[in-house]
């Protein structure tokens, strides 16, 4: 680079190149992934009103402390109402809204948790008392479930709600230090009521296990903690994440609650103490999976945002040998770099469509319950269990990846990824424990295997078993050849014969397996599953012809990537044949198709990023701003930092100066000696 | 469990249970982990004074700002150096004290990068001027390397220093805002002078590249910055890593320094203006292969702390099925997590004693290069590289693997792994980043390799290229079977293999290797020479008989673990013979091995992991505590949250109460419709 060489200038030329470089119609791709224009056109309003606003400005957010994050989080979610109200949005535009705030707000809980269990769970005489209440926020809830020591294991929850039929009263009771509930989100200094998980206790000293009862917390005259009840804030959470949220503990008093609070539109307690059990034990769990779902959404574009940053980051970062233009590389174009950015790119479009189809399926399954048919339940449970733990552990994981890829600047809070990490990292563990879960996975598969055996019936398999199928003895797996790499079917006919093969497998062991197979297994089934999903994508694309072209790449990039992360269990099964001993790689026609690919989708992948539409507000970003200008950013970020007030530090004068001082005392000491 | 048992008494028991059934005995092993009882006994006399002195108290941390941590960081560095004159602390001891402290201290900067920059570059006239000042902190230094658009390569650094003959100066100049150093530690806020490097452009315009120079940055009077320059912090740094360094900016705006200033030991400038080479280019690379090598002892201990932590915790909190005894399951027993958590283990005693190894090592090339003996340099280089790219990339990884396999907790601030995490994490991209040393390493394999088929003599390889022996013409690879994975040899001359395998496929590839390539070539040699350095670790235990056993199977659980991580490559190159089409797993019997050597491995959990021999303050953990009271540190941890200080939050007037009485309203409105 030419002394006086403006790198400024030159950052905003590349963006601009990149964007002439890219053939595929961004508005076209952006309604795809908007689910069509009037979705998109939305979005954008709603940005344009959030992201002008004083109150969402994002600048000072890095340098504040835990309270004033907490304090900042209460003015947003004022105002976000006051806006739906003056613009008089939807319920679904006030959701978006909610969505686009990019902060983990306390009412978050209140609307994802405490409202649903509530408005799903309550008897029609407690709802009437309270619906109103809980849809105007007149009280604010949250859901007090896991426990110091409990958390996955609800059956062994230590509270207890035990009947009390004189007074017609429940006492709420936690008997033990460690039956604090801990963890509930806006408990901490937010909510006035909490739906409280608790062993019901009857009369007779019975235990009938874990239900849910609403408690007041608080005074709603003056926030103050009722008597008997004791709450605060569990703390900070690692790496900063969740700053704005109150997640907190309480401990209760042998508190009374009337025993119409009991949440009774299923198992119930007659006034005489006398217990009705639930007509079907798994009626409740359509909380719990319509979360699930909206997760692999919801993931999707954390990975796009991941994806935007890293690429444009890595589009105008020069570094390394020079070019016949007199400059550095392009970091993108080096192998390392794309090699790890695109495929978090596939993904983020893998999910978001994939998140789209499942809250489909979700909402018949939903419409079906409503009708007291649960034929859906378990199909919609594996789907969402498995994409769960595939979209979140993933998603951290792509989050540092592309954080990472940004090298040195990368570690600066400034460049943004770090905090979406730190506040997508518990989702490996909340809703589910990704490890827990896995072993669900694995008892669905299982079953859905034995069942086969007993029925042979290969031709009503469900979605998530289909693979099943190629254990029909007149099927028999392909061998893959450098020339049908090009070809989706190659990947994921052999995703889903690997997934067969394991699931075939874990029931051969029984119990005798190795320590990771039920992980490799879970993997294994979400995997297939989500390739045959993407076939389907690529085979329905409206789009046109350039445009289908570059994103059905991109679906293929998916494909080929998460063979070539299957490749053990291929060769370990037979799909993949290893190579002769001492010969060459037995991979390397799939990693060079790989390549292939990236190289191809190169050019596309400003265009492909621009595509989700993010503004420079959303992402919150000094290195994925949309004019590419991020050294200048970096330097405007950094003159905001608190340190940078004064000159000197406080600490000079007690600690630096004397430090100084009395060393160049020894030194002028010791030159005197010599 | 039934009602009113005790959780956190149970947790001790636990715990005490653990420590009887372990069989190792701590004080053998731990003396084996500190190189020597009499070491051992310095630490533990150093931690004991530094854990009772209230301004190394970390109760308060979690809370504090940047600011705050800044000036607690510099409130430490005057008090460690005050104990280490009330102590009388040889230089080993103090510098052992600075590394217990826990905490990024901008002082850390003037120690591993200033002063030993300054000591091995500068001319004896600007040695004797300033060895005094800096050894006795009389002035404070920081290093200037990285700018804004450069890090990685150096050469293309824009910040200029210009000789002036006339005044016998130079002229430090920073042409354009990308020219601004950026990240540089102590530049914020505390150094007063600093190395410079910068292009050395001759009075006749020529740059004959980078060099350093001494720059005085701030007044020794009252620190304030001098002209010409400007001065600041970068901000804060992803996931609060790095608080208290003060990360800093400076551009320079033709700052003259005395020409004396330019370190110049090597390289010169006579007062004619005329350039003199250096006698060798890489004369000056001692520095960094010290940071590099300490850094596989400093990552071992790091891993020491997530497994000693994470293994704790699984050790006493018990979640899932019960036991014939009514408690549930202790979660390190799910082979799920065991499986995560010992091989961590296994990698924190590898790398320690590995680090040990590598310290000779530069020790004995730093004296042959103090008498001009460059030979040892690029077998230390490519040693030094390979194991600082393999410990961080495994460190940074294990630190999570670890936080995660705590469940919900592990999100806690007070688990400890987040915080060591995010100070981690740069280490990946810093002292050179992972990606550009794979670069390095292929470079220098594919030399041993080149320079093999020339010579065709496989005796006298080096240790870092020992594993290409195996390519001369009279040797074959090995089938391992399943009786042989209890040999450590098995592992190691597979890993060997794979190594020369890889490395040749690569020079076969020449520059059309697939996108990942080098990342597995730099992979595959540098477990190869790990692998063979576990082999002789084994082979040089001195230890009783239990302890030798123990640390043994750790060792070869190491072993294992990495070949499981091989496996894609031991399969493509025929190593491993992939399974019949429909078959069994083919990995089965290794991976069943690995599990049979876990559960062998888990009642030595404990003790191995007390071996480490830290205590509470060094762990700062309320997860990892010693006794195993988990719930009750939680709980005691929770109480101190700034946020718990006042019952109403700040906010509440302004925003809950409006809220919650405009929900009551409108809720009432509708009542009364009805």
């Amino acid at each position: 680079m030419a002394v006086g060489h403006d790198a400024c200038l030159q950052n905003k030329l590349d963006m601009e190149n990149a964007r002439v470089k890219s053939t595929a119609k961004v508005d076209i791709v952006r309604d795809l992934l908007h689910n069509g224009r009037s979705e998109w056109e939305t979005h954008q309003r709603v940005v344009g009103i959030l992201s002008q606003d004083p109150v969402f400005d994002k600048s000072q957010r890095l340098f504040m402390t835990r309270s004033e994050r907490y304090k900042r989080a209460l003015a947003m979610t004022t105002r976000v109402y006051e806006l739906a109200e003056i613009h008089n949005w939807s319920h679904k535009e006030s959701a978006l809204a909610i969505n686009l705030l990019d902060e983990q707000l306390p009412m978050f809980l209140h609307a994802i948790a405490f409202e649903p269990v509530f408005t799903s769970q309550a008897s029609p005489s407690l709802f009437s008392k309270y619906a109103s209440l809980i849809a105007h926020r007149g009280i604010v809830g949250c859901y007090l479930q896991t426990e110091l020591a409990h958390g996955t294991n609800v059956s062994s929850l230590e509270t207890t709600a035990t009947f009390i039929q004189e007074t017609q009263e429940f006492e709420i009771h936690s008997p033990t230090l460690t039956s604090s509930k801990w963890w509930i989100g806006a408990l901490g200094k937010t909510a006035t009521h909490g739906i409280v998980q608790a062993k019901l206790i009857l009369e007779d000293g019975k235990d009938v296990g874990p239900h849910l009862f609403l408690v007041q917390l608080r005074c709603l005259n003056d926030h103050r903690v009722l008597p008997g009840i004791e709450v605060g804030d569990i703390g900070p959470k690692a790496m900063g994440g969740f700053a704005p949220t109150d997640n907190g503990f309480a401990r209760f008093d042998r508190v009374r609650i009337p025993a119409e609070n009991m949440l009774s539109k299923f198992a119930q307690v007659t006034p005489e103490g006398k217990y009705v059990q639930p007509p079907h034990a798994k009626i409740s769990y359509g909380g719990m999976l319509y979360i699930r779902s909206s997760m692999v959404t919801s993931g999707g574009w954390l990975m796009a945002k991941a994806a935007t940053i890293s690429i444009r980051y890595c589009t105008v970062r020069r570094q390394g040998t020079k070019g016949l233009d007199g400059l550095e590389q392009q970091v993108i174009s080096y192998p390392s770099t794309y090699y790890r950015l695109l495929p978090i790119l596939s993904r983020a479009y893998v999910f978001i469509s994939l998140g789209r189809k499942l809250t489909a399926a979700f909402d018949t399954m939903s419409q079906r319950l409503a009708k007291g048919d649960a034929s859906l339940l378990a199909e919609t449970h594996a789907m969402t269990s498995g994409l769960k733990v595939l979209v979140t552990t993933t998603g951290i994981q792509d989050l540092e990846t592309a954080r990472r890829a940004m090298g040195g600047h990368g570690y600066s809070a400034f460049a943004g990824l770090g905090r979406l990490y730190a506040d997508y990292l518990p989702s490996a563990t909340y809703e589910g424990d990704n490890y827990a879960l896995d072993q669900q996975i694995v008892r669905s598969a299982l079953k859905a295997y034995s069942n086969l055996g007993t029925s042979l019936d290969y031709s009503s398999l469900s979605p998530t078993s289909s693979y099943l199928r190629l254990l029909s003895p007149n099927s028999s797996p392909p061998s893959p050849s450098l020339s049908s790499w090009n070809k989706p079917d190659t990947s994921i006919i052999l995703l889903e014969w690997r997934a067969a093969f394991m699931v075939r497998e874990r029931a051969l062991c029984k119990g005798e397996g190795d320590a990771s197979l039920d992980q490799r297994v879970s993997r294994a089934v979400s995997e297939a599953f989500v390739a045959s999903s993407v076939g389907e994508m690529i085979g329905g694309l409206e789009l046109e012809e350039r445009e289908r072209r570059v994103v059905g790449d991109l679906f293929r990039l998916y494909l080929l990537t998460t063979v070539e992360s299957a490749l053990v269990d291929l060769f370990s099964f037979g799909l993949f044949r290893s190579g002769e001993v001492g010969g060459r790689d037995s991979t390397r026609e799939l990693r060079m198709e790989i390549k292939r690919l990236c190289e191809g989708l190169l050019p596309e992948a400003i265009g492909l990023t621009d595509a989700f539409g993010f503004t420079d507000w959303e992402l919150d970003s000094a290195l994925g701003v949309r004019d590419g200008m991020v050294y200048q950013r970096l330097w405007d970020a950094a003159q905001k930092e608190p340190l940078n007030e004064r000159e000197i530090p406080d600490g000079y004068e007690e600690y630096i100066k004397p430090m100084l001082e009395r060393g160049q005392r020894l030194a002028g000491r010791e030159r005197s000696k010599l």
